[in-house]
């Protein structure tokens, strides 16, 4: 809980130290919260539908969602990917934390193990327990990759999931194809040793979120027992209205009653179904992104000041988080100093791997610029 | 689980009934999924912001929700109490079900008893266990009413909250000033004895919509340890969009800390926080209804011929369910009767209550007429 605070309490403590300073003085770095507005297409659907709101528009719906936005998001994975998903293996969700809630629900029985890997979103470990299960936290290389052979070793007769980030929060990092379809390898056959289902979790919440040009390596052709939670927070930038979801390999073992599960647990869980008008307007917006060259700027710009500078940080290839070590042995400390230059960032402690900081670059670009020079002072503190 | 999904489950099978029979013959009373649209005032709010959309509406905001949200909601509820509540007594939440989840979370520990009353929202049971609690069942008197007797044997040193969910979901009954100040009067004596915070937690989802101009008893001047928790999917007929509220009274014990909490658990449970443009709107919609009259005149109208029809049932003061007793002593087979008759409706097995059945009224006067025929038909087969 401590951990898990982290984010929340950089964003307050950010707030008050706005009250003193005044907003323009504070370079808030601290959360994934991206300044970018929704793309002219989600102005222009919200806009048409309430002027002309269809009958009905904001009723109980199935607990899965509207049957036309679960189709839309299974063609768009469809289009993605070339598997052919349909709307029976989707269902919409409060965000991907709900989604990934839902998940676990569905899937987990008292003390079963989830193994995830550090840094990991905070908020894992907690969704993990509310369900009765175990979070098992595995180590990263130094580019913050799993390393297949530590998995290896712990999988075993509790494990029931494997949760995946990519781009990750907090590194930016996006998984290579390689090293996906080696992990779809290892799980096949740990789980067919183990006679026990292992599922692989995939948060995709920043899949549009990539740089370079690079293809995004899906997990579906890798592992039949796959599942994607992800949300529109991020590629059409509505991190505040809570609309996600799920969806299941349609190759997945008992697809079916497995997605029946994802319903039940909507509704059992209190969240009933994903926003009516969202739904909605999203099923429409599929094939819609922000502007990721904006996103693609700003590292770029970011990355160059913190190499210049003396950061140790690796490269991030998605997201709008780098994850930079920290000049100082003690991360929080370091967070603390760069708090006393106005720049608010989030220790690596937060993400379960101390020694680093999440630096959040999804600000206007002033911000960013004001954030420069307490970086630079509070680097130099430190590598004197 | 079988018991809560009774009226999903009733839903779901009258989909089907309607594809085969055409919709127009099949009269849908099993969900409370109000026909009615929203008021012209919400309509009018979604296009201004639609139009004109603010920088920044669908950003995370603080995890209780927007701060002129949560004061806007507060002055109503000092408007209609007099009791000077404040934006930090308030919380917005994913509908009253996520508000009762989150409320659950943050105040129980492993093994405290909730104490409800039957009949009740089915889905009650699973939101208490979802957070280690144990639900007690009591029962109500042929009012539907608690039994303050029976509760007060039952009020010991595991107790923890009581609920009650006036006007009542299935009854329709709203429990009267007398019975709210005896039920206070209870739970103080009772937790001073046991030296145990007791919450009284109401669920007020159906406030506003109300009958033959009865004021409605509100629980805070008789109970200091008391939480409301609610929602807009009936009073602005926004049921799909999922925002509601808890506001907590501001005399509680600790309703600092308590608030906390709650502003924790929704982050905890991946919610996160309201959908963010419904908290615009409903902010500014605090003073207005649906038109109630038109539920009133749909309670007049089948109250009249289901007691023509013979039979017996307690006549609602709100909400808009009726809970008639079952003319057949298997209130399932009598609801599959109806079902022969196309007329959907819930058994009350589906509310702990066996004997009964449920039918939701907020429907089009054409279902509700259609729906005459098979009543009355169904009636005659087991009143003979």
């Amino acid at each position: 809980m401590a951990q898990g605070s982290w984010i929340r309490r950089m964003f307050e403590e950010g707030a008050e130290l706005k009250e003193r300073y005044g907003p323009e003085n504070v370079s808030d770095l601290s959360l994934g919260n991206p300044v970018v507005e929704p793309p002219a297409e989600f102005h222009r659907e919200l806009k048409r539908l309430a002027e002309n709101p269809p009958a009905g528009m904001h009723r109980y719906m199935s607990n899965a969602g509207y049957a036309e936005t679960r189709a839309a998001v299974a063609a768009q994975l469809e289009r993605e990917t070339g598997i052919p998903f349909t709307g029976d293996d989707i269902v919409m969700t409060c965000g991907a934390a709900g989604a990934l809630n839902v998940v676990l629900k569905a899937i987990l029985n008292q003390g079963d193990e989830v193994i995830i890997f550090a840094p990991y979103f905070p908020e894992y470990v907690g969704y993990i327990e509310n369900h009765g299960g175990v979070a098992r936290v595995l180590a990263t290389d130094e580019h913050f990759v799993p390393r297949l052979d530590t998995l290896e070793g712990v999988l075993g007769a509790k494990t029931r999931a494997v949760v995946i980030n990519s781009p990750n929060n907090p590194t930016g990092v996006v998984y290579r194809q390689d090293f996906i379809r080696e992990l779809g390898g290892l799980l096949r056959d740990r789980s067919a040793h183990l006679g026990r289902q292992i599922f692989l979790i995939s948060d995709e919440a920043y899949r549009r979120i990539i740089y370079d040009g690079i293809e995004y390596p899906y997990i579906w052709p890798h592992y039949r027992e796959s599942l994607v939670v992800s949300s529109h927070s991020k590629d059409l930038s509505l991190p505040g209205e809570r609309i996600g979801y799920i969806a299941a390999n349609p190759a997945c073992h008992q697809r079916q009653e497995l997605v029946a599960g994802f319903i039940h647990c909507n509704r059992i869980l209190g969240y009933v179904n994903a926003p009516a008008l969202m739904q909605h307007l999203v099923g429409r917006l599929q094939s819609v992104t922000v502007n990721v060259a904006d996103y693609q700027k700003k590292r770029d710009f970011l990355f160059r000041y913190l190499v210049e500078m003396g950061y140790s940080v690796v490269k991030p290839g998605g997201a709008f988080y780098m994850f930079p070590r920290s000049p100082a042995a003690d991360d929080v400390a370091f967070v603390r100093e760069l708090q006393r230059h106005l720049v608010l960032t989030v220790p690596g402690s937060g993400f379960g791997t101390p020694g680093y900081f999440r630096i959040a670059y999804c600000v206007d670009d002033r911000t960013l610029e004001g954030s420069l020079d307490g970086l630079r002072r509070a680097a130099r503190e430190f590598m004197g």
